[in-house]
């Protein structure tokens, strides 16, 4: 068996990916103790009966007292408290999150023991029912660092992502809103604009087509809508860019300017090929 | 086993629905015989190989000989042509098609022995090599018979797709063709504006949001240019009304109405959630 990575991880919040984390981190031997936080008691019970987590409590100060890393998963809008929470309890406790956006988030707790991580691994379902140890196996988990950030902490972080299966890439907070909004947050938002356009007599008709184009609209809309609120600029300029693609399209084909829009359909397949199913 | 619906089979153009189509017909026994016509030795080979039909042609004439169904599979901008060359050849033969939009084509052909059919089933990928013989399992093929055509006709394509496994729906042309736009080639030319959208240094860090939102935009350019010219008028106000939700998306996050924003994803969740997976 590998040396422990740490003795005991406190996850703080036990859904989607707090209890796969969870899941991983025991199955995979990362740390001996698994300890999971959270406000509902029923959450924990599924979180216990399934596996992801040793133990459970909703007094955040008995859970992370013996902790060595506590990873706060709880929806992005309860990050900063949480966090906070924690750094009042245990100021020297090595801490990361599983936040969507990130510039706020790290801004705001620039003084603490604090690496902001981002798993890029997730699943329109959400909590602990859907978690799985594989959730994070082979994905990316993005995380940022600042400059006065300890390297011994970032290596800590790294080490631990990777134990779970993931590749890590560090980098700064608003560069990682940036690439977030273009790739996590437009889809959402794009899908969630073809989900409500679509006359809802003709949704019986929905294809597969369909169907995939707007299979992240299917999330938890007061979960999208602190991710993307948290985001804001960034999203405004992305949103703007697939209007004018949008346009451009009808425009082409309003105007028979055939060419036109078979390059831009040929530039999106393109793209869309240099990437895995 | 039960009675062969047909005796011979047709099937013009064996890309992935042609090939499919052939390797069901075999597979279930619904005719004795099926002969692919085709304009590429190399198709026919494969189709050949991969058992979608018993004997191949090039020579039409020879193709259509003896059937009592022909099936045109081919690209929609071609099914025009190929169903009068048939039509001069064997005026009395029933034939269909498997095109994405139907007004165009049912209007040419409605002095011919034709009923449109749009098998809505599909694959981003392309040809014969990735024709299997449950493509149609449980999809859907909308049919779009004319007021003057025959009842039997209608009967025997209708019955021709349930052996298969489909289930069908018959309706007027434009009444398809609405459907399909807001269906079918919406999400493709959304999924390409999101494709092309983002920045192609950023592509790397999709994950699986962004992968299902723009799958459908790896399907063919010039297959795809061919189904949104022929169907323009559909997808023109279509594509108006996605244009307009997302800017009504990026003007609720500038003016910070995010009780706006939340109504939008959750009637988004709402409609994609009447749906399977």
């Amino acid at each position: 068996m590998p040396d422990l990575l740490f003795q005991n991880v406190a996850i703080v919040g036990v859904g989607l990916l707090g209890g796969s984390i969870g899941m991983a981190i025991r199955e995979r031997g990362v740390a001996a103790r698994v300890v999971g936080i959270g406000r509902r008691e029923s959450s924990l019970q599924v979180a216990l009966d399934r596996g992801a987590v040793d133990e459970v409590t909703m007094d955040l100060d008995e859970g992370v007292d013996e902790a060595d890393l506590v990873v706060i998963a709880t929806p992005v809008g309860k990050i900063v408290d949480a966090a906070r929470a924690v750094a009042a309890l245990r100021p020297d406790t090595l801490t990361t999150d599983v936040g969507s956006t990130k510039a706020e988030v790290v801004a705001s707790l620039a003084e603490l023991r604090f690496i902001g991580s981002h798993p890029m691994a997730g699943d329109h379902h959400t909590g602990c029912d859907h978690a799985r140890p594989d959730l994070l196996e082979d994905r990316l988990v993005l995380i940022t660092p600042l400059e006065q950030s300890e390297p011994e902490d970032v290596c800590r972080i790294t080490d631990f992502w990777t134990a779970l299966g993931a590749s890590v890439h560090a980098m700064e907070p608003h560069e990682h809103d940036a690439i977030v909004a273009a790739v996590s947050q437009m889809p959402h938002l794009v899908a969630a604009a073809l989900s409500v356009t679509t006359p809802s007599e003709l949704v019986a008709y929905a294809g597969q087509g369909w169907r995939d184009a707007t299979r992240i609209a299917a999330g938890d809309p007061e979960l999208w809508l602190e991710i993307v609120t948290s985001n804001r600029a960034n999203i405004i300029q992305q949103l703007a860019a697939v209007e004018h693609a949008i346009a451009e399209i009808r425009r082409a084909l309003e105007n028979g300017q055939d060419e036109a829009l078979l390059e831009i359909l040929q530039e999106a397949k393109q793209k869309r090929d240099a990437v895995g199913s």
